[in-house]
């Protein structure tokens, strides 16, 4: 088993690196503090006699050899980007357990058939730079090199600009293009493992996704001399189009969500009818059909809206990621490896996006959650308990070295 | 009557000052581009032989002797500073229509019994510094002047400071503390008059209005990890404050009126379910009963909201006055001075507060409103032609007439 302690030693020492008043930590992908953290992790990595190398779009690889060395190497690995105000432990435990596996396969002198990878995707949280997941993004091909060094940050800084600065415009093939499987470990990011007391959740899959950007249009108008008749209130048309989403997800029970998260109303003035609404849509479901059938019925919805309102009603789709479904092979490791050691476990569909979910179009992947207090993430109050910590890395090891041999 | 052309230029002059790219006006309150207009309207003033005076808080008086010229004055006037990105129109038409008033009196050699006072109240629109009619709130003891001195902007700077570097903290003994009367010109800065044909609204009162702040908490989450089940999503309640506000406003008709202009969600991240919903609340009513009745209404909805919802709602009022009902003899005065000179007309209750609402409690007030297109105003596009501009002062010229006497 692994080294709990050291484990959660190294993560409370990363996260010194763009720590925040509020306990959290504040590391965006490829800054000057991106750069410390993965300076500290190459060091900690090389300490470990791993070679460290990184592609094109600055994912560092950091390689353990294995007894048949030419074969495709098993991957284990996370991100170490966090948001603005993130936590200590989004990406960052699944990459420190990663290297925390390794440490311990070298002070117990086990040599793995094949090699061993940890890897840290670059830009995972998509906050300086947009889309999230960006290293993955690029490796299986969802997203060129260059349309992902063309991407600008608020400042105009690209993305390729950013990464040279740092340092870290690395060499494709220097590193894996082919994995034998991958596996990653990840704070569960949401309340279910905490509510039904599980200390591993086994990842099977994850929620294919649909985003769409809405605005609606009316007129803004003075709020004391327009009188209820006269008005086209934006605002009136955004709600209906809230519980619309709502309602939909309800009617898609248990694995469909929908959310409106981001919402901006102008003029935003106090005595001013609201006279634009701009506002985000985010349908999740673990099944494409029903995935389908939550957005034609929004779709219906919009128009019904625009219809009886007279608001002008626009929407476009800006992200569509199909359902995941997990390697068997892989999510079987997994879960002997929590059965083997006795950690209460259940099968779970990732809500969130993750490196591993682009990861497994081109490779045989799974993921192993561990709880976060009451579902926080991305935030600096998240938290993950030692304990569990331990388990996530504890059945990492064991599912690794299944799927790598001995 | 008045000179159209001529109080149209000066309109357009005075709109020089602030010019925006967009066709409006930024002539914040005490600003250097607010002395520059007052600057302008104190030469206008001189060249027509009135005395120009300022109180403590800048209020601007420009006085026309009359046959007694120990009376207490007719009051004609308004305020010339401007939105951020407002209009040519807002407060500058009935500040310059009593200036052309003033000068059509003086080129036909008429000499009224009473004298006559151009006012420009200082800050109407409460932008750079809150409150709005802050001039007219300390004229009439609504706002202490070592409160609205003390106000500050976004940089600091108090009222105080910015009204001393402008140079217009005057003496209150200078100005007249009784008005005899008070009219106002203005646009309707709503669609009533132009939705109706009419060219003169006769102002016979505003409505009362009380504002809240309020707020809703849940608890933000990652929008594809949490289910449904598990969410305190604070927009879902916000979205039912929406609809009770409208819903009340709905049942108080036609009087009535409830607005949500201000909406800001938090995060507001695209995929995460918002923590929380700050939003303001407007409700307006002709009636104090009724407006009261209203204000109940929507207090039993917040408590219905959060009971059936389980987020919390806190609220609290941050404007509150009574309806207010203009003086018959000021309101016959408009109203007569609109029929005699065959403009069509009709009695209009202000759904805007005004330094007149303020100055109704002190003195005999009315107003006169005039059409804007589309009702569209505190807008760059706010717009009155130039034959309903003469109009309303040519009723605003019959009016002072009658209660100043001839
Ligand atoms: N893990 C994570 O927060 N991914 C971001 C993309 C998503 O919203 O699922
Ligand atoms: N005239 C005007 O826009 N006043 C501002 C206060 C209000 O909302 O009525």
């Amino acid at each position: 088993t692994v080294d709990g302690d050291r484990l959660w030693r190294r993560l409370m020492a990363l996260a010194e690196i763009g720590a925040t008043p509020k306990g959290g930590c504040d590391r965006q992908a490829l800054t000057e503090l991106d750069r410390q953290g993965r300076e500290l992790l190459t060091r900690w990595c090389e300490a470990q006699g791993l070679s460290v190398r990184f592609d094109a779009i600055g994912n560092l690889f950091a390689r353990r050899t294995g007894a048949d060395d030419s074969a495709d190497p098993i991957v284990i690995g996370s991100h170490i980007d966090t948001q603005p105000t993130g936590g200590k432990f989004d990406g960052c435990f699944g990459t420190l357990a990663a290297l925390e596996v390794i440490q311990t396969l070298n002070d117990s002198n086990i040599r793995t058939a094949r090699p061993l990878e940890l890897v840290a995707w670059t830009n995972e949280e998509g906050c300086r730079f947009s889309p999230c997941m960006m290293g993955s993004g690029v490796f299986t091909g969802k997203l060129t090199l260059a349309d992902a060094h063309s991407r600008t940050d608020t400042k105009g800084v690209t993305a390729g600009e950013a990464l040279e600065a740092i340092g870290y415009v690395g060499v494709d093939a220097d590193c894996p293009r082919r994995f034998a499987g991958y596996l990653e470990a990840h704070i569960e990011q949401g309340p279910i493992l905490e509510d039904e007391g599980k200390t591993i959740g086994v990842v099977t899959g994850a929620l294919g996704l649909k985003w769409f950007d809405v605005t609606v249009t009316g007129m803004a108008a003075h709020s004391g001399s327009t009188p209820m008749h006269l008005r086209h209130n934006a605002l009136l048309g955004a709600t209906r189009i809230v519980e619309t989403v709502e309602c939909i997800a309800q009617a898609h029970q248990p694995d469909g969500r929908g959310t409106v998260g981001a919402f901006q109303v102008s003029p935003n003035s106090r005595n001013v009818i609201p006279g634009e609404v701009s506002l985000s849509v985010d349908f999740r479901h673990s099944e494409g059909r029903e995935l389908a059938a939550m957005v034609a019925a929004f779709e219906r919805g919009l128009e019904a809206i625009a219809a009886e309102s007279g608001l002008e009603i626009g929407s476009r789709i800006t992200a569509d990621y199909p359902p995941q479904h997990f390697d068997t092979t892989c999510i079987d490791a997994v879960r002997r490896g929590a059965t083997a050691q006795g950690y209460s476990h259940r099968d779970i569909v990732s809500g969130a996006g993750h490196d591993a979910v682009f990861v497994s179009d081109v490779a045989p992947a799974a993921m192993i959650f561990i709880p976060c207090e009451k579902g926080i993430s991305h935030n600096e109050a998240e938290y993950a308990t030692p304990e569990d910590v331990s388990a996530g890395a504890n059945v990492l090891l064991r599912a690794a070295l299944e799927l790598a041999g001995v």
